[in-house]
């Protein structure tokens, strides 16, 4: 549940300093490397969908090669039916750089905050995953179970938006809401958000895109493995370290699979 | 288990009175805003067997844009196969208007009792949705996990049909029925029928569909939630109200991908 | 697991008595209404194993319309690959009355002992769903959650091979143990096999298929009703069987939907 | 989990030894025989991927017909897009006999010690098989629920790396790891690695794809009937050795369809 027309949103959201900022930025050129990310991302959307880690909801981005304080996202839209003309540029502080008309996600702040935070962050995946969101409003920890999800090993908060906002529509509506869930993000590669989804980060698309896909895994294996009683085996949190080592030098493996999947036919 | 051949249920279930009543109608003419209504009946039926919210049972109607005495909702078929040829229209009581041998839904009383208890309602929806059968039959309640169900937090009743009718054949085979499960309704969005299903209604056919996807999942991620132990962080009845207003804004992003998937190719 | 090849298993397990009959029998003429029967039995095999009831095991059979004493069951194969030319005849010791070289099952003494026991079933399912295994090994009874199940609240035994036979390989391989899951089975529509699947009869292959379906989907339901915790509500023995009545009415709705799903492309 | 590309891998752990050995070894002669153990090895990719068994990661070997000392295992890639080409041969020292270029998978070694070990083995399955993780985690045993998993019977014992060799990256990364595994199993069908998935083994490729499919149908129906509450009434260890004598003799029928699945249309 992640945006509004831009009729109804962009131009509340969007106060005068903003715009005032947005109308002095312009669009990057784009370069080789550009093309290749915009691919990428294009190819996450669809991936995530096909894989039910997203649905009609949620969104990805990926920060700007050359330039650290720009990220692309999609225009508010549903991840599945994204192509490369639906990605917008926006600078950090939300802003579209080159909007021409396009609505945009009203929690775009969740990936301008995080890249503001998080320098080494290169792609940003908002989900509402299934296996996830039980975890979201649970007291139960989300646990890596297997080598796969090893990146759950340094941890997976849970971030609460009534603790410092009160009660709201839920959403990551503005720059405050946004420096919050990055704040409970700190170091990690996973935050998740209570009563939501949750947010997944990494040093490229398909890294952030591996991890959205084994956090859905691993919660709906840890949540079999709770269900058959007694203590469940964790990796400790060495092991996570290690396997999420040799994880990050596997990733084509399936991430060629999966865009392979997408690309062959059309989305439907 | 909704429906009967024409011979075996409609003759028996017109009493006099309504026969009478029957005669007296007349078809209204449809008009441009009509034929986009029953576009969106169609693809509603469509896209709700898709989502496996609809097996080859249920159905789902649309109040008449200028008649609001009439109400739209197919012949006594499965949903998945619903075309716009398969659209009648009906009178309050539940009459067929303009038959022509179309063989009816017995539980049309679901429809044209609530359509008269609830003038906010244009569309409603009924179910034998998974997810939420097994809260039909618990003492525990479906209530929101997360902010795409925000319409639970006002609560969503089970509607249990031997307290005032005994033992049946637990359809809402009768106007008095038919009441009854309205008046459980009331001024919420989604009711539980015991053993059976639940009803779900909206502003619009869009919103319909959105809420009973969302019943649905949302009472998937519920179960799962309460199997991992200790208590489940709800959605609280502030959080629900605010989630709901803007969730309204954004259903066209979720039905837009569905109506694309279920008009891309004929249904199989 | 429910046939061997011929070589392996036919004619050891066709005792000279049985072969003698065999050799007496001729194949029965097939009428028109033979015809529908038979493609009737094709669907029911494809349909089953379109909706995950069957897998690569399990069989479908149907009762001669004319000849009683006879019923139509495929070749030893996957059910999902079944055609009419794979439809052989039996006789009620098990015999194939015109195998033409063609292997059989090595259970089909279920169909032959139940169309004995039972002069009303006109079709026998036997299949291994995975809804229903968990209860065929479990204290808990299966029972009706909701309305398309009410066939289940006559009653749904475990029958448990090793309490008449001992330890065995699990099968029904001869006429001895197929009358006795009979008797287990008594009168009522299903009947569980401990540790391998279940039995599913009815008045036609449609209802014998809608009952086997909605055995499976009625025991999934069951299990995430106990697991909300607390007291289930069930049909009334008497809802039950209204509901029932009601049910046999509109088997025709879902049956057409399934039909037209597995006859509308090949098998894959 | 298991491959790295061969620039990062196999240098460092072909280590002097293993690499002299390897430069002695030439590729055997495919006969008739080899050619069709390669496309039951294709096939049994391609199955294991169709049927969920195997994701993007996990990988399935044959060991060579007429050379014991050889097998035969793709190289590292998505195992639901492995062709003919895609083979290469191993000794069993876990050294590729012709690698051309190719990249090998990590933990190859699974494959080479059990080869080593198990003499009857004829083929490996390395899976993460979304059903068995759990157990993986857990101090439930797997243990068999229905006759098709009647292997299980034997016994499926949890191999936890930690335990020899301490905190690790969770992988098979060498042959004295590999050795462990191959300990753990016996004489076993299969082994849970904890936190990890499972290593199956057959006397043939149909076998051990049968084997490692129902492996994890079984872990799932398991879960689900411990999910029930009260006692499990399991196949006794005389049951499940009658039962599995009798699915190797069906395993064709099942793999017929499977076959027939993945090869009607290339994979996406």
């Amino acid at each position: 549940m992640c945006g509004v027309p831009r009729e109804a949103g962009v131009k509340k959201l969007n106060d005068g300093k903003s715009s005032k900022s947005a109308g002095k930025t312009r669009v990057s050129k784009r370069t080789a490397a550009d093309t290749q990310t915009i691919a990428d991302l294009v190819a996450a959307n669809r991936i995530l969908y096909a894989q039910s880690v997203l649905d009609g909801y949620g969104h990805v981005s990926a920060r700007h090669d050359l330039h650290p304080n720009r990220f692309w996202l999609s225009r508010s839209m549903a991840p599945g039916l994204v192509t490369a003309d639906d990605i917008m540029e926006f600078d950090l502080d939300g802003n579209a750089v080159d909007a021409r008309g396009r609505s945009v996600f009203l929690e775009r702040f969740i990936h301008s905050e995080i890249y503001k935070a998080r320098p080494d962050v290169m792609a940003v995946v908002h989900t509402h995953s299934p296996g996830v969101i039980p975890f979201t409003v649970s007291q139960v920890m989300l646990r890596p179970v297997f080598h796969n999800a090893a990146f759950l090993a340094a941890g997976a908060p849970v971030w609460d938006i009534r603790k410092e906002f009160g009660e709201t529509d839920m959403l990551v509506r503005n720059p405050a809401i946004g420096k919050g869930l990055a704040l409970a993000l700190g170091d990690k590669s996973v935050v998740l958000m209570r009563g939501h989804g949750d947010v997944v980060v990494g040093p490229s698309v398909k890294v952030a895109v591996f991890r959205a896909y084994y956090t859905d895994a691993n919660a709906r294996l840890q949540s079999q493995a709770i269900a058959l009683g007694g203590e469940v085996n964790y990796l400790t949190a060495v092991e996570g370290a290690k396997a999420d080592t040799i994880n990050l030098q596997v990733v084509d493996r399936v991430w060629n699979l999966w865009k392979m999947r997408v690309t062959a036919a059309p989305p439907k």
